[in-house]
């Protein structure tokens, strides 16, 4: 039933590729908000491992609309994403972004919303939690799915198929990982119940999920303090904060930052008593094919990170929707 | 006394431009670890908004090292930070970078340290908190001044002698803002004397110092929890973490990003009744020319932010040479 929904997202996808084909794209700039700023962090990650053909840069986009980088300009690609398509920086950032001269594109789950109007190709995501569709239509497989038809666009490559293949599989590799692991997340909930601050650690592309962990999880839906610390910075600073009763939330990867992962998982074993570890060595990714395990990987701990922050929401009666601000007050 | 140090600051700085001068730099990468990368992010903002004709990233030197951004290469300059000389990460970033036909300069207080036998060229810098020397010749200053140099050099300006007059008063200026806000900061010592957690608030060049505050200030050397909060990020999630009894540092400086920052200023003022605004408005800036200002302001704040934090450690009798992990414990 949503063979419609899939086909059109791989042609917009498609569509924006054959722009930037008539292009010389120098910069590809990520922009927008939050949770929707993170999401397009695998698409700087992905095409700095992959290729020497394009800059990318990730910047906010209340910052980018006030202070927009001097390369902005023709030979950019400006890639945003708004939820609602309505998200005020993120529209005026579109809108700066195409008077420069800038290919534009949006993702967004509402079509004909603001963020459309501006912007040269939207792309669709769907997100409901009410009636869920598929995994498969989500942000981040078409996020991945755009970045992989700019890899094969940049370096002549055919990468996307792989890529689409993989993404078909990921709603039942993120299922299989969030039912292994359920009494793990109900002893987080447990173990930190009564927590006030939960720090996360990471490196490398889970610096993606990390984000979303400390930003929307524990910070937007469930109140706590938090902060997404490097794993590298760790031991530069940070770590003298980190006492025997600080939780610890840390991610290990599979790609070349595992090292940078370890050291700091080594290290906080040994200083505090609350570390939680998520460990992408230990789930089955069979359905992956080996060479993209370490790009799917960071999206199949993110499921298990929500399902571990959701299990604390539900033993503390605090609903992730809940919000003091957001949605609430004007601001 | 120091006429000599700082000609050879000036000569290394401009040994430097004229390697680059040789080669068709297109990116550059500050590398470095905690807050040896902070203070190189100056270099980052500043070629961002003066020049189209470079790409500038800045990488933890542990991610640099294990994970190497495809386009690292013989058209890359990567600059280095290390005071030690020694730090392991930053010495294997320079030699991969070396290695990689990059062009390498490292900052360093220590001559012929491991780092300077590894770089194409060293750039002294000068830091002893028994017998401080000029501000002139520490870290900040001379990476304006590189920064500029690398902003001549790009754009065939001629840009670098006004800022090196402007750094020679820096000093002046740090210590009468320092001097002027002292009741400040007694005060602020005063009330988070118990404060276990300050979060950090800023945009811009600011990020730069806030990064500074929460790294180096509250959590390396009082132990406190923290996060340096963007600005813009702010009302995407993290928001919602902060109540009536959340200390935050906000910063406003007097650039582009200022808006972004009186946002989240004006929000906070309204959620919790432990907001800090150190706002460069309130400082006499008087020896500085009117459009260095807004990249020389947040050095200031900088004096000031310090300066906050030093008398909640006299006051809580916690030493900012406290440490219980790094140089303590082998990790």
């Amino acid at each position: 039933m949503h063979e419609e929904k899939v086909a059109l997202t791989k042609n917009q996808i498609a569509a924006l590729r054959r722009a930037a084909e008539t292009r010389s794209i120098q910069d590809i700039f990520v922009v927008a908000c939050g949770g929707s700023l993170a999401t397009l962090y695998p698409i700087l990650y992905i095409l700095d491992r992959e290729t020497n053909a394009v800059h990318v840069s990730s910047v906010n986009a209340a910052e980018f609309f006030h202070n927009p980088p001097h390369r902005l300009g023709d030979h950019s690609l400006v890639i945003l994403n708004s939820q609602s398509g309505t998200t005020p920086e993120t529209v005026s950032a579109a809108r700066l972004a195409h008077e420069r001269g800038a290919l534009t594109a949006a993702f967004t789950t509402v079509p004909g919303s603001a963020i459309e109007t501006v912007v040269d190709f939207p792309i669709y995501y769907y997100d409901d939690p009410i009636n869920p569709y598929p995994l498969l239509l989500s942000i981040f497989p078409e996020v991945y799915q755009l970045a992989f038809a700019l890899v094969d666009l940049l370096n002549g490559s055919n990468c996307l198929p792989g890529m689409e293949t993989a993404m078909e599989h990921l709603e039942a590799v993120c299922q299989r990982a969030v039912s292994d692991f359920a009494p793990q997340a109900r002893e987080f909930a447990r173990k930190h119940r009564t927590e006030q601050l939960i720090y996360t650690v990471s490196a490398g592309l889970d610096r993606c999920i990390a984000y979303i962990l400390t930003n929307c999880s524990f910070m937007e839906s469930v109140w706590r303090h938090s902060s997404p610390l490097h794993a590298g910075e760790l031991f530069h600073g940070a770590c003298e904060a980190i006492g025997k009763d600080t939780p610890v939330v840390a991610f290990l990867g599979l790609g070349r930052c595992r090292p940078v992962e370890e050291r700091a998982v080594k290290f906080l074993q040994r200083v505090t008593d609350k570390l939680t570890v998520l460990d992408a060595a230990a789930l089955d990714l069979t359905e992956i094919p080996e060479e993209l395990q370490e790009y799917i990987a960071p999206l199949v701990l993110h499921s298990l990170a929500s399902d571990f922050c959701l299990q604390l929401s539900h033993l503390t009666g605090h609903p992730m929707s809940s919000r003091r601000y957001m949605g609430v007050v004007k601001f």
